[in-house]
């Protein structure tokens, strides 16, 4: 099974923009009255059929449709710091698409090395991985913003766990699994901070926010590793529902 | 805290090779009299002090020492078929050992794109990472085995758990955190196929030879991801204990 992005749907039919249009004409050869399925990014799948086959622009009919597909019993928040270096976070936003989030927000830190971060490359990886994994809605790649708006600014009603190494034995934290299966939420958000980890200051403010502290486990891991863990926490936990 | 790895610890002193001595006199001017860590990639820590300060060839004495540093209550063996791209094989290999994996094993499957793999450089990843998560013990990377010889040499007392698409609905899955929850094994062998999935004979044969059938959710991630989710399964489980 191939997907492809209609950029646009409207009445009956779904337009390709140029690079899928060509993806689907050029290499893959597809011709007028070919089956094809397309996403529109937002969660539905359209079996169509090919009716103009340009490759600069190309049509299709819908056929039918199947709205929320391969959609995940979650909704996943995740506010991470990117990293120094760009391909590790580009890599975990492939896999978290992968596995399954809905909102990607890239954040800066009181301690984040990287303060400023374009989301354009982070968008077309989290694109391709919704097409490889056969996904019908692609997360969302927010504007970056910095860690204390987006404490202030996560609603009251979701799940808000953060992952952070509270040197303060007066902040019990549990396993993020723990934490999960006890609160059973379904709007999630989960916080993992910079390389240099947040400053006391951002950690407070989260906690008077209502963020529940939560520990990702003995290992020592780096900031993509702790943010895929935090997705795949998530994922495993919502198999067992 | 940095770590250094010791490939050699005799009586009282710990010796580093060529390229952990430059980066530990040269890079990081450490001199005579200096305090080091020091891994075997065993498991042990060894506390020292630096004795010769030789860019070739550094020696340091064991001050005290740690058995089962930073170690993880499992022991888990991870077969996989490398992946066509290199890298992505070796992010997993990263990624397993800053979670915590004991050995991984490159196999090569009937439908296995890879037919051939060579180690070394997934081993100095593994080295790096072990020291980078502050670890001391290296996981091991075994030499590619074929699937079936895989399959036929695992231990009958290890909780053995194969990822598959079995088609074959009187193969019932259950989601592999399940099944940990339920087994509570130690020694824990995980099977994950190539790009091309395991052959039917290959499924078969591991059944036949006691491996639970799992599944990883409904996603369909690549098989890198597909590895770290199981290892992802393995660690978060274990805090749970």
């Amino acid at each position: 099974m191939e997907l492809f992005y209609a950029y646009e749907v409207s009445g009956r039919f779904c337009r390709l923009d140029a690079e899928e249009s060509s993806h689907c004409v050029r290499v893959l050869r597809h011709r007028a009255g070919d089956e094809i399925d397309m996403i529109d990014g937002l969660g539905t799948l359209y079996h169509c059929r090919l009716t103009l086959a340009d490759p600069k622009g190309a049509e299709a009919e819908i056929l039918d449709k199947q709205e929320g597909f391969a959609s995940h019993p979650y909704h996943l928040t995740l506010g991470c710091c990117p990293t120094k270096n760009n391909d590790r976070f580009e890599w975990f936003v492939e896999k978290a698409t992968e596995l399954g989030v809905d909102r990607i927000v890239p954040l800066i830190g009181e301690h984040s090395e990287r303060k400023v971060y374009k989301t354009e490359r982070a968008a077309r990886i989290a694109l391709a991985a919704t097409k490889q994994s056969l996904k019908a809605r692609i997360p969302e790649i927010a504007e970056p913003q910095s860690v204390r708006s987006f404490i202030a600014a996560s609603p009251q009603n979701s799940l808000r766990l953060i992952a952070y190494c509270f040197d303060d034995p007066s902040v019990p934290r549990r396993s993020i699994l723990d934490v999960l299966k006890e609160k059973q939420g379904y709007d999630i958000t989960v916080l993992i901070g910079p390389e240099g980890d947040f400053s006391p200051e951002e950690a407070r403010l989260a906690l008077a926010q209502g963020y529940i502290p939560v520990h990702l486990g003995p290992s020592r891991l780096r900031t993509e590793t702790a943010a895929v863990t935090a997705v795949e926490a998530v994922y495993l936990w919502s198999l067992t529902l």
